[in-house]
């Protein structure tokens, strides 16, 4: 990446522009520090023990939206980053840059509902930070991160190096509902939605997932052997990740892709890809062959994962590994890294 | 704190209107937690150690200033957080929040000095976000969230409650530079201060302080009783917290407070009170009197503690504790909590 260039929004679209951003840029000028650095999550050698630690900003606009918030985002995606980490979430740092004009009143629905977040998940808020910045033009913000740290699961042995030719590929529900109820509040098009009669049942999937996974490792160990949530750029960048560090190719099923009928009429309507969509209550899981059904029925026994699915297989090593799609037309299709963002932010 | 009222500044000041809006707004609204949450540093019981762990979200403007810039001073400030609480910090996170037409150099220059402040102090940058946002009005800016864990030091033994009568005040060394230099940096201000020729000296302290409290902390144990970095409100506001939090009067000797020729002449052309402008590479700590100048030794043989000193006295218990300060003309002055903020925003 040319240094005389400008930061793009769609550096941040967790696509292809954001992986370069970060392997180009970012990581070689922190320099010195451990190749891995700047994963999801990290796991340190802390005090004779192992701690698992992760990071994340929210700047979602608007503040609140069908489902959510960004108080009870902040806390879910934080969770979620230890959860497919393979470890037990323990306790939450938060930090508020609150902008001037900001009303107290929404402030303290946001930080209720990331406190109700918390408990229900059973992590303790432990440390907080509190900057204002100068009030800008737009509408008066809450940027929020949270940082988190865990302990490892025991049993749990993730990685892209586990990742073997015939593993099950698995989805604990269906796609962009996140992603497409901010931006239905966001913009006109929650009108338009509402127009045909969907509007009004979209919502975020926003959700802490840490349940489904200590629950599969839990049961089935080992045979658990890499998790992520598709977040940015969706189930398409997450697949494109496994894909590529892997070096297999992978290949979907559209029929067993759990749908849910709004989002998807939504997706239809703007002609979006809901592969490409955001989801921030979703698990994408490889499960070895033999264990995939057990994990399919463990997940399905949580509120939040009844559609869950073995929705493809992993493939061969390949020189260019692809992930592809067999549609309901019966075809074949690349499913392709979004290249930058096509969506609002929605994190 | 009224739920009408809208936020303004001077709530992120690190005065009276912050610990307000902390303790009547944010703590109670997130609910359910520990008493003691939102401090600077919380211990947290992981995997059968102990963790420390801090949060802090770095918003200064200008992004570079004389002696540092917004990449150091993320990574100095949670190191520092850190050494207070008696910690050797092992691991930070970073998250960047860039704005969109961020020049990708600064970006770099940004990010380069922030991981040699972390190889300089020995602590890796072991994961992190990025995000991007909209172009605002002002100047491209980052914003810069680091959380740190850290194992706490064997022997240390810090607390309000250890804090006692006839125990020493130690500062270590002169205070305002950071907050200054951002200052000059920042509006008509540099240019003012170069007329009478002190701009160009006028040098951020910005720096880690791990060294100092853990040579400290190593070679007086439990001597050292309470430590912190002044950093947003000032000396004046660590010694309100410290007298608040023990009921106990503080008395410090303006003579014995080590001076900075540069900041103070700034400081008086400006008619701000040195006691409130931020530090971002001090320690102030509270020691057993009979350990008080082995200590000062201790401290003055690190580079950047050279003039640390002495400074004041813990006084008895009071219904009503105040700091006071023993003036150069021989008066005694009451050394106020900043209220909201006299300067601009310097972390």
């Amino acid at each position: 990446m040319n240094q005389s260039k400008k930061i793009l929004l769609a550096h941040g679209g967790g696509g292809q522009l954001t992986a370069e951003l970060i392997a180009e840029v970012i990581l070689p000028a922190i320099g010195g520090q451990d190749a891995s650095s700047l994963n999801d999550a990290a796991t340190v050698a802390v005090g004779g023990g192992q701690v698992v630690f992760t990071t994340d900003s929210y700047v979602v606009q608007p503040l609140e939206f069908p489902g959510g918030d960004i108080g009870k985002l902040s806390v879910c995606g934080t969770i979620n980053d230890l959860a497919v980490s393979g470890a037990k979430p323990v306790a939450l740092s938060m930090a508020l840059i609150l902008e001037e004009g900001l009303e107290v009143s929404l402030l303290c629905r946001i930080l209720t509902s990331a406190g109700q977040a918390a408990k229900d998940a059973g992590v303790t808020i432990v440390t907080g930070d509190t900057k204002v910045v100068e009030r800008g033009k737009g509408q008066p913000g809450i940027t929020i991160n949270t940082a988190g740290v865990g302990v490892p699961l025991a049993g749990a042995n993730l990685g892209f190096e586990r990742v073997e030719e015939g593993d099950a590929v698995l989805l604990s529900g269906p796609l962009g509902q996140h992603g497409l109820a901010v931006m239905a509040r966001r913009g006109g098009l929650g009108v338009a939605a509402a127009r045909k009669g969907h509007y009004v049942s979209l919502q975020s999937d926003c959700a802490a997932i840490h349940g489904l996974t200590s629950a599969m490792i839990e049961t089935l160990g080992s045979k658990v052997k890499w998790m992520r949530d598709p977040t940015r750029g969706g189930l398409a960048a997450t697949l494109a990740e496994l894909s590529a560090a892997t070096g297999r190719n992978i290949e979907i099923r559209e029929t067993d892709i759990p749908l849910d009928p709004t989002a998807h009429a939504v997706a239809e309507m703007l002609g979006l890809d809901l592969l490409n969509v955001a989801n921030e209550g979703k698990l994408v899981a490889v499960i070895a062959s033999d264990a995939a059904e057990k994990a399919v029925e463990i997940l399905a026994d949580h509120e939040i994962a009844r559609s869950s699915a073995v929705i493809g297989t992993v493939g061969q090593s390949d020189d260019v590994p692809l992930v592809e799609m067999l549609t309901h037309a019966g075809g074949r299709r690349i499913v392709q890294t979004p290249y930058g963002q096509d969506l609002p932010r929605i994190c």
